[in-house]
């Protein structure tokens, strides 16, 4: 390839990102030499001060830029409730709805035993100790309706039990706004399981 | 958002990437950050060197380590072609096919004045300079066979013609592999306009 050694090993790292093959590499390589030095510099520091300032709330296990982190340190939530999450990004998601107000448990993920995310790995110790030793009276479920999420929320199911908390799950059903005609026939049979009395 | 400031800010700078929607740019960034501090210190790195290394080689102007380029500065090129294109990517894909031995130049892109690239800004002067005062005998115009790039090889013409070098078009037709019933017709009109006698 014709190009400059440095705008090669550019196009390498950005080919290792998810979902950029090597020619969506090389175009982000070109867009970026083209959009100039200053672009360049504002993209590396940002990655820069990330490893640098993003940290793990000891606490909750979300990223975050202080320990423990904005959410765990708010005296304003509640902190009856504790919703366990599979990621920073679906943690995010809900604080976007603002519908919640209460506490978060971030996992490693979900259950991936072939990923090397066994039950060892999504560090539940944590989650159970803080339930035992906590306020805590809630625990609301919210992995994702997937294989691997429901195979996550059994598990949090067996561990927790007996811990004297109640234990809930996110509503499965119908997005708002879909429609009956293109929603697929699992989602329509967890619908019609949560039909609720009107 | 429920994330760091510096996280978010990684994010901003992602999604300012061409292709790269907010969401992807919340993925890129969550999975760098997953990745651990020397993948992301590597990327970042390699984006410093490229601001540092890679120039525009005065005499092609394509990007380079060096200048005049290895290409340029290379006396076993065949110093009477002089190949024509739009972008370092268009020459990176010639070198790579490893079927031409002459010069290349390289245009700031194919004309494009809605975004500000109009004759003037092709730098065309460094082109004809370069025909007059060297060996060259023929120029391959090698814009790509769009409705721009036929623009540009149109103004290429123009600009050329009477300076006593051979012009030339890249041919037209049928990629290699390719499937007559699914070639639009604009590509059959031009490779029955450029068939040849067998």
């Amino acid at each position: 390839m014709a190009y400059p050694r440095a705008l090669k090993n550019l196009m390498r790292e950005l080919n290792r990102l998810p979902g950029v093959g090597r020619k969506g590499a090389e175009r982000l390589a070109l867009h970026l030499v083209r959009s100039g030095e200053r672009d360049v510099r504002a993209l590396a520091q940002a990655l820069l001060k990330v490893t640098e300032e993003v940290l793990t709330c000891s606490v909750c296990q979300t990223l975050a830029d202080r320990d423990p982190c904005a959410i765990c340190a708010d005296p304003q939530r509640d902190q009856h409730k504790l919703c366990v999450l599979e990621s920073p990004a679906d943690l995010a998601a809900m604080e976007a709805a603002g519908v919640y107000r209460g506490l978060y448990f971030v996992l490693a993920g979900p259950l991936a035993p072939m990923q090397g995310l066994g039950p060892d790995q999504l560090k539940l110790q944590g989650l159970v100790r803080r339930i035992k030793s906590g306020p805590v009276q809630e625990v609301i479920i919210a992995t994702n309706p997937t294989t691997q999420g429901e195979a996550t929320a059994d598990l949090l199911v067996r561990e927790l039990q007996g811990s004297g908390v109640r234990l809930t799950r996110l509503g499965y059903g119908m997005p708002v706004g879909g429609d009956l005609k293109y929603m697929d026939g699992l989602t329509l049979a967890r619908s019609l399981e949560g039909r609720r009395k009107l």
